[in-house]
């Protein structure tokens, strides 16, 4: 066992051939270095599960694009692609400026006091040793920034596909900005940075409303103000305008599923005990099968209303099945879990008609799935979270919507007013890939 | 390091000025603190190889998928998405309803006795202590089922594409209810739930028989009593139903791919030292092997008969790769494995042809991607695994083959009395995406 | 706590009623525990980094092959896929055969002395105690092993994309058996394996110019042999062939940025203190950092340049982004590494065009994202990284492209003499698809 020299804590290791002074140095000595020992371990497998959930909730950056590319027309894809791409984009250059100090004061590696939360995050130095760490039972700064920045980006994500086919390029990507860097920042940081709504008795374990929700608002705000398409409510009728490319969207909503794994597991923030790496694993139980209880709920339902399966329902089904647990992954048992989720089913087979009939026009689906779906699995945070009260859970919703929609609004407004959100009609009708951009997605497909 | 005080275990770090006898229990408690800290870490361990590995066969799910929808034509490729979506998410409701509790009787938090092995599964209790677990040196149960369940769920993603393009949507997804609930968890349980099969000296590591094998047995007594699409074989004739989206089904094997580094790597089950961390290095080394020996074993194979190189075969010659080291991805060396994927691919080149002689119509030819080059798998096994007998191997690919083809056809002959499971001719014709579901696949597209 | 009898370290567990003599002992086994705990579990981090890299990067390979099955036109896309599962597979096979023992002499288990460099790889046996490791301190063979392949595979990635089109199968299948055995390896080890250039004080963390470049020269030398696609540039003109599926192409860099997590993120080499998770996690958010930096800047660049944003630009810039953070993705802030990146991806802007007026046709652009943004990338690391020179970086950048580009070249032209690398003009123009492989990718689609 020479080996062990090489090793720092070996320099422990001191022959047992001294007197007992020395003894009991050693022995208290062994403690302390198994202590350190658990310590390190805590911390690495905390900054682990960031750094795999992270990864993972990445991966649904594709997820969203991939939906929403299969689901617009092919006149529209490379419009989608691009705003996809550029809006992950833009928020890890704004969530770096501004979100995560103005998120989470005071988690960052170096505060810059004097800007207030406006300030860029900076991170641990290079190999930073256990005695400077900001928070040694926690995890990295890094770890912990690349988590969350994904979670702030998939808000934006939720917007891209509301909005979808008529929006212009640029204004969307200054709204993203806002969004990224500002409002999302400041709303969550009322849950999870320690604000008003964590005192208020607020539970969202992994954002039902904080994240999915707050997308959700935003993109009706801003469907609302942008108008539905063009030729979509006709004579009073609702004009299908089918999704191009299915297997695309069916790999996005799988992708997104497989992200949400560590959306959700990630989002317990720890992983270097038994107690947490088994709850972590609930989670994981959990969160699938919520998706799979969506699924299976709106691929029945479809059947029963519409008498045939309908696929896009199903895609929707399984996404509000997963926004509908989010809230709270951990306490339900795997039916109780299953059932939430096939309530966030039974939602969205609903009402996807009823904002056609309210004539607001949602390309993908996106605001009956994260922001309907979000409204009821934050509340069914009380079936199984004895410490989450009805009131608590309605003032959360309630205060995010509120702010999210009329923050939201008043960018969208401006932004109308000043620059013009929505592509001109010829543009629209034509395509904004040719007009807008000069792109064709698929240049040598089409009837 | 003041910081220790905030940790648990720094309880034990008591100041080292105290007397003889406080100084034994302090090195005893050390010893303790040691061992207690080496249990949790190697749960940990344990517990995350499977929530990382169920994560990576969970993303199988979207490989099956992409897979079969690229391999079919555009007229049903709606329906096959719907199809595999559909078979996961009722295989994770009937695998926790009944079929993990049949398999591993015992396994889970609770078992209600009284319903036998027809109970669902219980999870430990939220943030579980190490005083209650269900057994310390393995890993936590949610981990453990989530694994499992990825595993059930293929078997059924294997029937999926076999029988693609004339089954009824809802017949078939009876069937995976069936089979991913009762059939497959019975016949797993003689192997991996300490049943007859695992006595009687059968190995199969990850299942080349058990999973693979399975799905294949169900896909064929379904094939053959489902009968050929119309118009396959004709006049003596193989008429040529080329797959729709070849990137699609390229990306497919990727996901495969991918997600088998999971579904091997994670067979080890436990990755808390270092002997199991070196093997599950060396299970990932050798899985890739095969699979890289398995597509190039096509190429040249179908470059050498037919002239030219074909991708199809290239693809399911990876696939059958990674099926053949599946049953002992562990004993060989990297060039042992790299040949028993070679001859899986071999296999698939020279087997393909011969099921259409048959005029067994395997539309994507999971047959004998996973059934014969299961079989091949499994029989490999004696080749690097001293404890392995052929006599032992043999007993499993019968057992498992006589209880999975006789149960899956009774199941599937019941609904062909009952309710039929083959769409009318016209709906085959026209296809089933319009006839069946109303809705194309790719709208925009087409000649 | 009786279940601690049930592990091994347990046995030090003595009762604490022994005299004197015996505590000695156990005080000094309690430290000797912990200390042996440790590097136990820093191998375990280490070898779970390198397995997380290993298949996050294996997911690469998908990445290429779906952004180069995207941007070829439908009638070479058959060829694309196939190529790019073979190149894949052919490098798994020839690295072990050869590449990994002569990159890195005597890292495996049992180097065969008698054949030099020139042997296979043996892992670990199975199953191995701590005493016998190769380097207690490393990390599994197995897990080196499958993180090192995936770096020397995407070398040949990058040679696929930029050749596509009009390269013949087998010849260009040849050169990927000598690049990933033989060239690549050799030229890695110069910096990686204990050569020259590491001594030369050349800093390349993760291979901005070792991967990247050396793929870009490899390219860049087979792009100049075999000549431009017949048409592409007429009467002084640059005639466009647009990518056929850019969702595909979108995707396939989706994947890239995931991988490239792992790419960057294992290439730490080490995960099991603090300091090194730390580090991990820095690499995570500067990667990031640096796509983003990338993609927007070629978002804006186009805008500013052709008036319209480019997303087949976009998709390069985030792609450029990476690979000029690779060479150092440690050391920089993110505000850094977001800078380094947009630089990279102004450089696929200015370049794309540059090469096109050089008449040397790059179908994907990988020559301007993989050799011009490495060059930069590895001249960047002198900015952040106080220990690397400009002169050594040079000398890197020179060594490696004067190396890789003749040796490169060497194989191109005997290649060219002796079988033909490039396909007939007939073939071309019909598509390398239907004539060299019978096989069209999408059969159903087309105007």
């Amino acid at each position: 066992m020479k080996l062990l020299k090489l090793l720092p804590l070996a320099a422990l290791a001191v022959m047992p051939t001294l007197g007992f002074a020395q003894e009991v140095t050693e022995a208290a000595e062994a403690v302390d270095a198994t202590a350190t020992l658990n310590m390190e371990m805590v911390f690495i497998f905390n900054s682990l599960l960031f750094l795999i959930g992270g990864v993972l909730v990445f991966f649904m950056a594709a997820g969203f694009c991939m939906l929403e590319a299969g689901l617009v027309r092919t006149k529209n894809t490379t419009m989608q692609l691009t705003k996809n791409v550029a809006l992950f984009s833009l928020a890890s250059i704004f969530y770096y400026l501004v979100g995560f100090n103005l998120m989470y004061p005071g988690d960052a590696w170096m505060f810059q006091g004097w800007m207030g939360g406006f300030s860029p995050t900076v991170l641990e130095p290079v190999g930073v040793g256990m005695a400077d760490l900001v928070d040694v039972s926690y995890a990295s700064v890094g770890s912990d920034f690349i988590f969350q920045l994904m979670f702030c980006a998939a808000t934006a994500s939720i917007v891209s596909g509301a909005l979808a086919e008529r929006i212009k390029l640029w204004p969307f990507l200054f709204f993203v900005i806002v969004l990224t860097g500002i409002i999302y920042p400041i709303q969550a940081s009322w849950s999870w940075g320690g604000g008003w709504l964590s005192e208020a008795g607020f539970s969202d374990f992994a954002g039902s409303s904080i994240v999915h929700g707050a997308g959700g608002w935003a993109a009706l705000a801003g469907a609302l103000i942008l108008g539905p398409r063009l030729g979509k409510y006709k004579d009073g009728r609702v004009i299908p305008m089918p999704g191009s490319n299915l297997p695309l969207a069916t790999l996005g909503m799988f992708i997104l599923w497989f992200g949400w794994f560590g959306f959700n597991g990630g989002s317990q923030l720890a992983m270097g005990t038994v107690g947490d790496v088994a709850d972590v694993s609930r989670i994981f139980a959990n969160t699938n099968a919520a998706a799979a209880g969506g699924s299976i709920a709106a691929l029945i339902l479809s059947q029963l209303l519409f008498k045939k399966a309908d696929l896009t329902m199903v895609l929707n089904g399984a996404l509000a099945g997963l926004v509908s647990i989010t809230a709270e992954p951990l306490a339900p048992g795997i039916g109780l879990a299953t059932l939430i989720g096939a309530i966030g089913g039974v939602i969205v087979v609903l009402t996807v008609p009823m904002l056609d009939k309210l004539k607001i026009d949602d390309v993908v689906g996106a605001i009956p799935v994260h922001l309907f779906a979000g409204i009821w699995g934050t509340l069914a945070v009380v079936l199984s979270n004895g410490d989450a009260t009805l009131g608590g859970q309605i003032t959360g919703i309630v205060g995010i919507g509120v702010f999210m929609f009329v923050a939201s609004a008043i960018v969208w407004f401006i932004l109308k007013a000043v620059v013009g959100i929505r592509v001109d009609a010829e543009s629209e009708i034509a395509g904004l890939d040719t007009t807008e951009l000069g792109m064709e997605a698929y240049p040598e497909f089409g009837k």
